[in-house]
């Protein structure tokens, strides 16, 4: 089976800077591109220039450093928009316009007041402005999760007609489940008479805890682009995240058929300084970047874990840049996690001695947290063998 | 389409517990056992008694004071394990023994070094003797994510003919993409000839970002109930969101036929309790109980969202004890959010004069990473209407 690409589209510095507290100015905007430039991604969407003069500053000056990957710069389906886009965008080497409009009859209706066939001919229209700006245009069409199919595919064919390179459908509120957005997927495989003309787009929301798979369901589908964001920030309960998807489709890269240009080592750098940057925290228990992700703290799996690690860890935190597995201790630690500590603290004791100790080492526990090597140190000093 | 339930049992209080610095003494077991009775589920999961006396404690102290949940405690596959779990539960109205062993060839062979028919002898042994301590067996087939699913299937039926009423499959290191994880749970229930005699349960790993994506594709193929946390603690990257499966099911009830008996509107303040008692943050873009799930900072979308919730709104903030959806005013903000806030302030101004406003409000926000109230009411007091 050939190996199909996945372009990673990181929108942390547009859609994930959408969030209170999370807003960046220039000069940090310029020291994020550079290092998801450093990651892989392929496209940066940089900002939403007309939103503010600032924004408009940032999209410019990222456009200047970035050499490898697409620089892109949002906008609405409306002329100025795209003429501030087009101009902020000017020094890039690869740039990208991002234009579009809303696609369910719930954003038609109630945020442009208008029809189906209005939507129709603005979008077209917007696409066919930016196309004589810059050569590479996609169209996103918003709330698509919640739209018509058979309108949707309509809107994709005229927009791609129009000179759209990539169609992007998202699922603006978070709604699908993956089976749904998966079959929205292939419904404009099937549908959409020039949809090989285009790259299609997955830009997934996490209303619901779904986004990562969502992503995957329009992957599996057909779609050849994900919108993610590192640490998944973004408005509400944010985006795809980008460290999830990418090592979904490493993890599974045989029986999905597709990879990623992401140098996956450097997820945890990069996650640690958007988190800093954005003074965003990450929790402990997120997958692949959390600080708890690759710990190991109940007996059980201490156990399995130290016999193999493979029984409880199907990723190499090496793998994505997370240092070492940690063991902790606790009161749900077993004994061959303990005699392992005391092994590498420089004592060695029989299965008597440990069975002894172990049983000193819980009432420890059940006081603290987290026992650290100082009361085991404690312990095994405290402590006589038993007799043979 | 005839409803069917999908009960919720809740493993804060063992696999939630089992992280660093999450260990909680008897007094606090008790509090949050109270806290998620009151929510609904169906069952508590209270400890892993032979862990330690502290955690023995634990159980008998929730054993006593639950009155409608069902109380389980979990054991390994060991007589001595599944003798004091039935004695810590001896209290309890409901009491469920949740004992299990591993499934994979991986776990079977580097964690207990034997061989598959070992571990059938083991299971059924372990099934029949915790039957004969309580009415109510939950045999979990360890690593049943990556199991050969032809001896799954053979292990499931033999411990379902020893008595389990309840069998869970987990996917205990958090592999599957959520259509394997749905293929797994249908070849069960069409290859296991006794399987209408136990409830099949979910037991997913977040170390993907697809543990609830997972969850619901069991239900969908036939579980009928599912393990989970509050805000997704657990072990490494955390265990199932109770939240979020919750709010799928009930966003989505009508096309999957299920419901929860969650009453949703004390998810938010659970989920709180949850994280000050164990110490462990929520990060603010965490779905339905982060601090900004419900906030709207982008120009576009605050735009849409006052002319109409529902535009980027699927659940109503209340539904899950969330308070208010919030309007975050930031560079990203457009004038509709704005003119809204100045006349929450008590402000009424024209188009012209909010053309004028919105310009000075940016100056402000490109320097600010939110602007408050007093900000807007200094550009207000300071402003001269447009002459028309």
């Amino acid at each position: 089976m050939s190996q199909n690409p996945i372009y990673i589209f990181d929108t942390t510095l547009r859609d994930g800077e959408q969030v209170p507290g999370c807003k960046l100015n220039t000069k940090e905007k310029v020291e994020l591109a550079l290092a998801l430039e450093d990651l892989g991604v392929d496209i940066i969407e940089a900002g939403f220039p007309i939103s503010s003069p600032g924004d408009f500053a940032s999209v410019e000056a990222v456009s200047k450093v970035i050499k490898n990957a697409i620089v892109c710069g949002l906008t609405r389906a409306v002329e100025k928009d795209i003429d501030v886009a087009a101009n902020a965008l000017k020094y890039a080497v690869r740039p990208r316009i991002h234009t579009g409009i809303g696609s369910s009859d719930i954003h038609i209706k109630h945020k442009f007041n208008t029809t189906r066939e209005d939507i129709l001919v603005r979008a077209a229209k917007a696409t066919k402005y930016a196309r004589n700006l810059v050569g590479d245009v996609e169209f996103f069409a918003e709330d698509a999760g919640r739209a018509d199919n058979g309108f949707l595919a309509r809107l994709i064919e005229t927009v791609i007609a129009a000179g759209a390179t990539v169609v992007n459908i998202p699922d603006t509120t978070g709604y699908c489940l993956p089976h749904q957005y998966g079959e929205k997927i292939a419904y404009l495989v099937n549908n959409v008479p020039n949809i090989d003309k285009a790259i299609i787009s997955c830009h997934c929301h996490n209303d619901l805890g779904l986004a990562t798979a969502n992503s995957i369901a329009g992957a599996i589908a057909g779609a050849r682009q994900i919108e993610c964001t590192i640490n998944g920030i973004g408005e509400r309960a944010g985006n795809t995240s980008l460290e999830e998807v990418v090592m979904v489709i490493k993890q599974h890269e045989k029986s999905l058929g597709l990879y990623t240009n992401v140098k996956t080592q450097k997820l945890n750098p990069v996650s640690m300084l958007v988190s800093d940057t954005m003074r965003m925290p990450v929790q402990p228990n997120k997958a692949i970047v959390g600080g708890n992700a690759f710990s190991h703290s109940s007996g059980i799996h201490q156990d399995g874990f130290l016999k193999e690690a493979i029984t409880y860890e199907i990723i190499n935190p090496e793998e994505v840049g997370a240092g070492g597995s940690k063991i902790v201790l606790t009161a749900r630690s077993g004994r061959s996690a303990l005699a392992h500590r005391f092994h590498k603290l420089g004592y060695e004791f029989t299965r008597n001695d440990i069975d002894v100790l172990y049983q000193q080492f819980l009432q420890v526990a059940d006081k603290k947290k987290e026992v650290e090597d100082a009361d085991l140190l404690l312990l095994a000093k405290a402590y006589s063998p038993v007799e043979a």
